[in-house]
């Protein structure tokens, strides 16, 4: 057997709920083409989810069971990446551990989602010790499998940047024992919900990966586009749409810049660009569908997938422990 | 098989190095007496110690080692105790990283402790996340075993209270699995160091369990008394005598109580006095020779006992993150 020369790439999601069509946007469809390219780690973070969730945890698994589902769905191959349950790894929590005692409390305290997440999620308590240690958490995932990279969009470059750090003092107070992982910068389009703000779970704007069409349909149907279009004869501009997002998202570049001559001419309704949009999708997920329908059929055998990713991690994270363990002189 | 009805007692130490007159006056005394009575529990603290050690962590192990001969020297019994080092037990850093999700950044904040130490302790970096979570990682240890009960001083008995407050919200966010730990409230007795200072470690001064007879003597001897026996004839205070701290935690109340009257009426001379608590010293810590003796011998033997340790603390660890995981629901 020759040696596996591939780069090893770590990304994860928390288990928070179904995902959307962001997320296929913003990461999965990156993901499917990285699995074909290094050695990829998935992760669906138990633990990170506990840190918001706390107070809801017994959801926590059955989320992480329809995570799975989605990210199986979307064409990630066990096959070719591993995925796994970070709570099944407990190595994690060790190296969680050794790390909080090099990691000083600024580096922590100026993290700003730390505070932004607190200002925004106002139903939950954020004010909590681990969540303050989120990011230590993050690069206990990280480096625990000795990631070369990170797919990361803008608003997480902060973490990664957080984790070099944090590597580089691990490495300078115990050894050299982790390279420091780069930022694969996936940009992430900003796609609207069906009230037009940003899609997001936690708004009830969400179009799901598992909707069936006819709840694709329904969910497209009403939105409301641009403003300037009071009337079919009226002009209107593409970038001012809502749905617009999901066709740039989702409509290939040749169809999608008809639709926009179309709407920018008053040649097309609204009704007309979001029949194009929602049957793109349709056939986009397609594909989705069909494998869903077996892992639902078989939910067993999702379990297996993720008990035999949990044991390929668990195999990568005790030879690094051993190594962490060995450093510090343990 | 009767059933087990003792109560359960966790207590440990950090190995930072030999132990001295202090933890044999404050604690293994003590720990002696319950390991007769109650199911205890006495940690070896290997991540505690690196929470202030870390810039030096090659020596951690070997203080384990130090630390285990010591307490087995002192009469703990591995047939009656369970002896184990914190690190072999992961299960603690997976309840320390789900407690962390619970506590509160300002219960930690607040802890007397933590600014106390950072102040105190000027040479090392005490400001980081995994020093602020000190009193976690010790509620992890307490909990664990489902101690009933934990003995300290008076200054540990608040972290012991922030324990109770942590098992609370625990218990109230995921389902009543711990009891509240009891204090058992231990006096430790303020021991004089050769320097007069409290005997400590750190300043210098301490008499080690390890000493031979002709090291105590020599650290002993030029100790300094009550400065009011600037003669032979001067009556002096013991109350206001370094020495007779020593006294009162080594020699017996009758022959202490004549030493006392001696030295009020100058009926004895400090050198007399010194004669007499380095003998009892020494009688006192003969066993603790005879005993260490064997474990110098065969340091197989100490890491044999360990390891049982380990495997019977994880044992319990293991069916308490069962409990601990269902009530998750993970």
């Amino acid at each position: 057997m020759s040696p596996d020369v591939r780069k090893t790439i770590l990304s994860g999601m928390r288990p928070t709920g179904p995902l959307h069509l962001g997320h296929i946007a913003g990461a999965l469809r990156n993901w499917i083409k990285l699995q074909d390219v290094y050695r990829c780690y998935y992760s669906i973070a138990s633990w990170h989810a506990l840190s918001s969730e706390y107070m809801n945890s017994k959801v926590i698994k059955s989320n992480e069971f329809e995570v799975a589902v989605d990210w199986l769905s979307a064409g990630l191959d066990p096959e070719k990446c591993v995925i796994f349950r970070q709570s099944e790894v407990k190595e994690h929590a060790e190296l969680h551990l050794i790390l909080s005692m090099v990691v000083p409390l600024p580096w922590l305290e100026r993290v700003p989602t730390f505070k932004e997440m607190q200002q925004e999620i106002r139903d939950k308590d954020l004010n909590t010790y681990g969540f303050l240690g989120y990011p230590v958490l993050q690069a206990s995932d990280i480096i625990m499998y000795k990631a070369d990279a990170v797919p990361v969009g803008e608003d997480q470059a902060a973490h990664i940047e957080l984790t070099r750090e944090i590597v580089r003092r691990f490495n300078r107070t115990f050894g050299e024992i982790f390279p420091e992982p780069q930022t694969i910068l996936t940009e992430i389009p900003r796609l609207a919900g069906t009230d037009g703000r940003k899609m997001s779970k936690s708004l009830g704007n969400a179009i799901y990966i598992k909707d069936p069409p006819e709840v694709i349909r329904e969910k497209i149907l009403p939105m409301k586009t641009d403003t300037r279009r009071m009337r079919r004869t009226d002009p209107g501009e593409p970038n001012d749409c809502p749905v617009f997002t999901l066709h740039r998202a989702f409509v290939p570049q040749a169809r999608r810049d008809e639709i926009a001559h179309g709407c920018r001419t008053a040649g097309i309704g609204c009704r007309e660009c979001k029949a194009v949009v929602i049957d793109a999708l349709i056939e986009a997920l397609a594909p989705y569908r069909e494998r869903r329908a077996r892992f639902e059929r078989e939910p067993k055998l999702v379990w297996d997938i993720l008990e035999d990713g949990n044991t390929k991690a668990r195999e990568a994270a005790r030879k690094t422990m051993d190594e962490v363990r060995a450093a510090l002189g343990f």
